[in-house]
């Protein structure tokens, strides 16, 4: 998830580092199909499993300021939801834990609104937040650790993200940037006041409420989609880890990035390039994908949204970042966090 | 887990009332056989599957002056498999997440050990630390959520805690008040520097790494105990656990209690009363269960240990205490924490 500010690329680097020696010091045993390392783990069983979790922690993933309890129930459940759709998995259960500060404790109402949030979504999903933990807890941040489990529809095996091939395409399952936008719109009043209210509301939304892409994970997986993962962090940095595993290179086009509406504006708004923000925003939760051409076109006329944004060559899984063909170098990727 | 003393009835009880709240307010979902309220939840599958989550919060559930990062970790994936022993399950994998506080930040040296607990346990139960994720924090406490998911056996029905039929007996899989006692030589170097060694070491062992009773928990499910759970807060409210879940009386009777080795000596040293201790202690992690008489001698002559410490009687859910048969008031039931 983006950050708020209070942590930065020199933590989250240290975490993705931490990560890999937790991975490196742990066994895989059987019954477990895929461990650390990917969206979701994947267990053993006809059908197979998939299991991720994310913590959200106040004011680091988020703030008050910015999101109301709904919404931060909403997010909890989404963010994890997305890491079911990009294994091509169907949710199935939901397990919180709420760690409840001392100090600005939240009331039962907020808390209320909180599991409600969650509850909307995990009914819109067909999903049941089936058990959990609450606790007090020192200090003053609100924490949340939401596990979820999916389930993988008969025959179909779940996507990792380590097998794109040379000569895939890379695609997105829609428009980027609007989340970024929308975060800042939010930080930025008198920005968001200048822009045309629908717009504004869409990018508000598309920060606070985004969207699993889990009908298009599963349509993905059916019809043999490569390597997956959903676009958390940014599309720079999670194209790089898509070409990591994968041990190639994956290219993103900026030239090539579809922007969602209103993000030219706010990126000119605050400065930036609108390509770079939409390639270095993260929180869109589209899903990117790596097809063949046959798989790219048997997903079109399965009404699956899939624009390209890069190719995936021959290398070592290196990122090469690219605009019309030309090599350019991003000031940041974005936001590294655990997966 | 029993609290440290940051943390007490008053607002455990707050926590019951709000999981209480919470389970109201979301629905189950197909796909989910057994949701909030039990030891863990069940998915269903052939075989189905048990979810659990717990929260471990520093200052409220360890703190670092008793526990090693190393004990932190096996307690922290002890307590869970615990939970998937009390419904006859057999683990597969573990989720961590760990919030990593910016003041007394743990060093590498201490997330290791940590992971090194965890994974020696994983590695002695067949299970894999499968994934998780790990994260920044404000304030200075450590977090760890861990969930953890087991399997069925081929025909094995998960055990709940709300089966318990009048007359069936209540037992427990071994003697209690090892843990409260380890704790409190932990707290009193002068009480503790008076025992045999051994005896010492074994109930500092009882605290720091509960063994998860899993083979018991199988044999009990294969057995056909009625209902089941661990003895995490104390015999006594575990019991009331079962009852009211049950929605029938569970009688437990202070001179039937198996009281561990050393126990009495502790709580001599502290003023207590030694079955009072060894049935509010909690966190001693053994299998609560109501058995039918044919089922208590089934596990006897499968080599399965139950103490019988009481039995379950006609009522509403309530549950009664007394020593030789005369009713008795205790102080306070145990820790109340989620489950």
């Amino acid at each position: 998830m983006a950050a708020t500010g209070t942590t930065g690329p020199t933590t989250a680097t240290n975490e993705t580092a931490l990560i890999a020696r937790i991975a490196a010091s742990v066994a895989r045993r059987p019954g477990v199909a895929l461990g650390i390392g990917d969206d979701a783990a994947v267990l053993d069983g006809d059908p197979p499993l998939v299991v991720t979790q994310d913590l959200l922690v106040e004011g680091v993933h988020f703030t008050r300021a910015t999101t109301t309890w709904r919404d931060l129930g909403h997010k909890a459940l989404a963010v994890n939801l997305s890491d079911v759709a990009a294994m091509g998995a169907v949710p199935v259960a939901a397990f919180v834990g709420l760690a409840l500060p001392r100090t600005q404790r939240p009331d039962a109402a907020d808390v209320d609104a909180l599991y409600a949030g969650m509850e909307a979504l995990a009914a819109q999903c067909g999903a049941s937040i089936a058990g959990g933990d609450v606790t007090d807890a020192p200090g003053s941040a609100v924490m949340l650790a939401v596990t979820a489990v999916g389930r993988m529809e008969p025959g179909v095996a779940p996507v990792r993200r380590d097998g794109a091939r040379p000569g895939d395409l890379v695609c997105v399952t829609g428009a980027l940037g609007a989340a970024a936008a929308g975060l800042a719109l939010l930080r930025d009043p008198v920005l968001a006041a200048a822009l045309p209210p629908a717009e504004r509301d869409a990018l508000h939304a598309a920060h606070r409420r985004p969207r699993p892409r889990l009908a298009e994970g599963r349509a993905l997986a059916v019809l043999g989609a490569h390597a997956m993962l959903d676009v958390s962090d940014g599309l720079a940095i999670d194209a790089g880890r898509m070409a990591a595993a994968s041990r190639a290179d994956v290219e993103v086009d900026l030239a090539m990035v579809p922007l969602a509406a209103g993000v030219a504006r706010v990126a000119a708004g605050v400065g930036l390039d609108p390509e770079e923000l939409a390639a270095t925003g993260g929180e869109d939760y589209e899903l990117l994908v790596a097809v063949d051409a046959a798989g790219h076109d048997a997903a079109t006329r399965a009404g699956v949204p899939l624009h390209p944004v890069g190719r995936v060559l021959a290398g070592d899984g290196a990122l090469r970042v690219v605009r019309g063909g030309d090599p350019v170098r991003l000031p940041r990727l974005g936001w590294e966090h655990g997966t």
